[in-house]
């Protein structure tokens, strides 16, 4: 019997599940110019800055669309004309920083590095001394392909030393890994209302320092994406120039309002950790390998390989899943013959307890067991 | 007593009130990837297409967002470089057009006209005759700063007999007022989720000629807002890209079905002239002045000149109406001293009557009555 008849729990690395309470926000149509209305908007402005202990140095500018939107909103409107990005990439997300650099007609170098470890900070001052043009840099924090966390304190401190802009994608660890923007020094981050913010899914975020975004003042390439019309339009009014996604916005003043309760990022990251930790070791239990080494993996997702048992199918795992009221999600990336478990949203580690249930009566039906190790047993169906 | 004390009527031209049966769609959360969520997108992109008549020759894109987003992709995504934009504005929704084309860095030309009535079609044909280098023309079919309607069949006689690319903002119009795709010639028009569509906000769509997005295929200037990329993707997966605004989606697929439930655009056309009528009526009856003239107004949002009697601030009519379930809206461009008042979304004849019952109760409590044609009555307060 599915464990949520219509309302399965999300593992997957987006969207993630929400509480019934955000959900509960978007029963109202609001006006969005009212008064209610604009005290979310501003608390969750202001409550993201908090986040990451900002003060009057920074501003929360939502972009309604997703998180890439918010990547494309930082680059169009901070990197100059003249101005060069360097970018790394080590899976999918890197590599759409480099996609959306072409668009945009931005230029940019780019640096990769093979998906299962993160890369040195000295392969960046390295790219830094070979290229003086460099004038920003973005880094992936948590780059979601694989769930490897890249080397944010390192790369901070070098584009302290060389003078360079940093912005950093933070869509997978915003909200549950905490970010110093005094320490850090970034230019920008972004965000998702999912993923760890556990609001649902429709608006990305960037949270940017004002200098940077007052010196970037008519410089956007887009009228849509541009944070520093959006920033000084909603710093005037109190509210969107554009009409905003009212539903969204009031599940993320929500959303957030839980995250404050529950006890800011840190309280999340030990939750999810806790999920994780439960997650990894169920798995392993059951003979499972993970794809990341734990010393590089983020608590936000793992990832997992395929039981090279001949009677193993992802499909027959993820209806058999699905069956049982949980949703996981294939591998991306060159992880060919991998999946992935999330361990974010509004999840336990006793929801993880049953997902694990949920994945060993599903090896049971589809006659996989004891396997493990490169050892592989067939067993026969009861 | 307000009429709903939670919920007002949103009587604006946008966000507008939804039926809650729509909201209800957004209280489960869906995973991106599923059949379920992927019927829906797919019910709802051929919907839009089937409302145009569109055929096999018309795709329909969401960009999740806002209206803004689909003009700016649809501008991005089909004016190559060396194109040129012939733009014409009255009002706050072209001069935004302006702006977009600014930002893109897209060479244009603009056509401007007074706010109260629609441009001639012979005007656009000089534009088209002294500048052989427009290769696309773009009309925002209902001005909804004003409610002017602009003459589209004229235009797109004109696009077709000079072989121009017709693009279309119907954010306030689509799904209201009937289109016909085959008769228009147009490369695309713009629709916002929510107007006279009825879903929440958060999505704004393209419904776009195949044909023309095939030969725009590379040339977008933004990943976020690249339609060949989404609509190739969403053809080849039956998903989005990007994480998509789950909630919103659902919402507008059950919107759409509700659409088609109630009649199609004929039947909402219908509805909505029965609304503007009957606020037009009633609001005359009492001494107001409607200021677009009724030929050249559309039945989607009247706007009205402030009385000038001495007890009649707007502030005290919004708080009036607001306190009795009715959320109203300030005028916009060159138009101080007007209101309006909207007639779409879920929002019928009895709705508007009990609304002019508000309008009534409202003035008797400033002590403003027996007022219009210019002539004023101040009366004591009871
Ligand atoms: C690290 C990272 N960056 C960017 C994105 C893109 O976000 P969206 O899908 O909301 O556009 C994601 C989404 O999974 C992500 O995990
Ligand atoms: C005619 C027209 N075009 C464009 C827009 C912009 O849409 P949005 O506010 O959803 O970005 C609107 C919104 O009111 C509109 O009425």
């Amino acid at each position: 019997m599915p464990r949520h008849p219509n309302q399965p729990l999300l593992l997957t690395p987006g969207p993630v599940s929400v509480s019934r309470t955000t959900r509960e926000a978007m029963m109202t149509d609001r006006p969005a110019g009212d008064v209610e209305f604009q005290e979310d908007l501003s608390f969750a402005r202001r409550y993201l800055v908090s986040l990451v202990g900002g003060g009057e140095a920074y501003t929360a500018i939502p972009l309604p669309g997703s998180a890439t939107y918010a990547n494309e909103g930082v680059i169009a409107s901070l990197v100059p004309d003249g101005g060069k990005l360097l970018l790394h990439s080590n899976g999918v997300y890197g590599d759409r920083l480099v996609e959306i650099c072409t668009h945009l007609r931005v230029e940019h170098s780019v640096v990769r590095t093979p998906p299962f470890t993160p890369p040195s900070a000295e392969l960046f001052e390295q790219m830094l001394r070979a290229d003086p043009g460099i004038t920003h840099v973005m880094l992936v924090h948590c780059e979601t392909s694989t769930g490897v966390l890249n080397p944010l304190e390192g790369v901070a401190a070098l584009c302290r030393a060389y003078s360079k802009g940093l912005l950093v994608d933070a869509v997978a660890s915003f909200g549950a890994i905490p970010l110093d923007a005094r320490r850090l020094g970034f230019q920008a981050v972004t965000l998702s209302s999912n993923k760890c913010m556990q609001g649902v899914p429709g608006v990305g975020w960037a949270v940017v320092h004002r200098q940077a975004l007052e010196n970037a003042k008519g410089q956007c390439r887009s009228l849509a994406l541009d944070l520093w019309d959006h920033n000084q339009h909603m710093d005037r009014t109190g509210g969107f120039r554009f009409t905003p996604p009212t539903h969204v916005v009031a599940a993320f003043a929500q959303a957030c309002r839980e995250h404050a309760a529950e006890g800011g990022a840190h309280a999340r990251l030990a939750r999810y950790s806790g999920n994780w930790q439960r997650l990894v070791d169920g798995m392993r239990q059951m003979g499972f390998t993970a794809v990341v080494p734990d010393r590089f993996a983020s608590p936000i997702v793992a990832t997992f390989r395929e039981p090279t048992h001949p009677a193993f199918s992802f499909q027959a795992l993820f209806d058999g899943m699905k069956q049982r009221g949980f949703i996981i999600f294939p591998g991306r990336l060159a992880l060919a013959d991998t999946f992935r478990i999330g361990c974010m949203g509004d999840v336990t580690e006793h929801d993880i307890g049953e997902a694990l249930q949920a994945v060993a009566e599903t090896l049971a039906a589809m006659g996989v067991t004891q396997f493990g190790r490169d050892e592989v047993a067939l067993i026969d169906r009861q």
